[in-house]
């Protein structure tokens, strides 16, 4: 039986590798960690899945070595992340603090203790900073420019990886995952926080909808979470240890593209207004991200539409 | 009456950089900073600095947050490092949370309290990592390969120092500064250590020294340390916000040069063993530096030959 320690347990993606587990039908054993563990998450139940929880802050080296010595997992799935580049900007330390040096500790931790596994380390498409279109699809080897504390954090961690990889021969697979979009996650992300806007005039009744956003005509590369966890079981089997892989769609979407599917969904007009406050300083204005890697090395590729994706979001509002 | 606040007031950077200003002549108030404030720093007498010290661990943002508020410098010299690459081999966790981290607690504090000052972000030339000898001598725009744990941590506070400047507007001048060479710096630094151990042979009246080295077949750009702080006044007063400067000789020396010298200034017989701990993983071969950027825009150039600074710290061994 193969064991999972998941940090962020709580979070949205944990939720959707727990199922995708589940779905694998082999038992395994999972240790969720979280800052706070919600009631729903304590109430999560997969028939395969031997589930058990603790609340930490992954910045206290002791209590975290204590539960990874005692678990002793064969994968280290480390989802936590204050991964919000808005709030970055406002909480630049705690944005540092709890993507960074969360990272190092565990990583630390794995080379003191020699702990056998191989962990997965997830970093963001963020990273790639301001790109010139002509860079575009970006691949792995795509000169970095992050442009935001977020960004900076990720590629912090990426860089410390590499030594833990090369001195210490940890085996850790790092990841640059794309925008997510998916069921159960926090309405302060855009997508989710337009959904809930259109679905709450649609309730009121409303035909034409008032939108408060950011700048909506950003592009990105948003992949179905789905995907993203079958990205994350087909490069902890087949990714190689140290390598850098791309996790995305492969295609671009403005947020208005977004907003647009969404209004078509929902059948309802909808009206945007920007607020300068959701408006973010240095903002990337297109990332569309290659897949060629990891598809090569593991036969993996995305498979849900954005429309698909969108549906799935629609119906959990 | 400028004021300085200058973290790592007990290193040796330091003591030279106060010296220099001193020899200015016009009266400075400094505050100095340190985790443990030697009785020989405390005992540190110049006429025309009225010198502070407050004993305090940089990675207590609200204990610097008070002493920074109050002291209300006009320049930050930001000194602080855990700067040894063979102990960031032993200990990752500490040197990055002390550079990165104490780094980016000055920064916050910066712009928190809207502090009016000019910060002065040491790097190394570590940053660069292993190079090819095409790209030597390196400018600041070479492609980094940081390649351990100390020149990750430095590479992440300078992405940082770039998010500070770009969207908070802070006044941050970088440097990637080179190995330094110069009397008072700690003996588990190469120099001073082969310095010490000649001299104690030469104490013992041997006529040939055997001296217990790491790799000395790897080059380095020394830079005298009085060459340092003059780099430093210099971009205190014309250096750019927001770029980044090589203080460096734009000379490569081998450590076995180094050591040749060193036999000569002592006038002995130097006969050197490797010992494999002193051997660190992954270690840079060749870093030669190019001092044209910082010479161009402020006029400094380094003024130091190797063998003066040579001569220097075996007077003071």
């Amino acid at each position: 039986m193969k064991k999972y320690l998941v940090t962020g347990i709580g979070g949205f993606v944990a939720y959707h590798f727990l199922e995708r587990l589940n779905e694998f039908g082999e038992k395994a054993e999972v240790l969720g960690l979280d800052l706070k563990i919600s009631q729903e998450a304590k109430e999560y139940s997969f028939e395969n899945i031997k589930l058990n929880f603790i609340e930490l802050n992954l910045l206290e080296y002791r209590a975290l070595e204590i539960a990874m010595v005692s678990f002793s997992p064969d994968f280290i799935v480390h989802l936590a992340s204050f991964s919000s580049v808005g709030k970055s900007w406002e909480m630049p330390l705690e944005s540092f603090l709890n993507n960074t040096n969360i990272f190092l500790n565990i990583a630390e931790i794995v080379r003191h203790n020699k702990i056998n596994c191989r962990i997965l380390s997830v970093g963001s498409s963020e990273e790639y900073g301001n790109v010139k279109e002509s860079s575009l699809p970006l691949k792995e080897d795509t000169l970095l420019h992050p442009a935001n504390p977020y960004a900076v954090a990720r590629v912090s961690q990426e860089m410390l990886s590499k030594c833990y990889v090369d001195a210490y021969k940890l085996d850790i697979i790092l990841t640059r995952s794309f925008n997510h979009i998916g069921t159960r996650q926090r309405t302060d992300f855009a997508i989710p926080s337009f959904a809930k806007q259109i679905s709450e005039g649609v309730k009121q009744g409303l035909r034409e909808i008032k939108l408060i956003t950011g700048d909506i005509t950003v592009i990105r590369d948003f992949i179905d979470v789905r995907d993203v966890v079958n990205a994350y079981f087909a490069l902890l089997k087949d990714g190689k240890s140290g390598e850098l892989y791309n996790v995305c769609s492969g295609k671009g979407h403005s947020l208005k593209d977004v907003v647009d599917l969404l209004a078509k969904i929902f059948g309802v007009q909808v009206i945007t207004e920007t607020d300068p406050k959701r408006v973010r300083p240095l903002d990337n204005r297109i990332i569309i991200g290659s897949f060629d890697k990891i598809k090569a090395h593991t036969g993996w590729e995305p498979k849900f539409k954005l429309e698909e994706s969108l549906k799935a979001v629609v119906k959990n509002v």
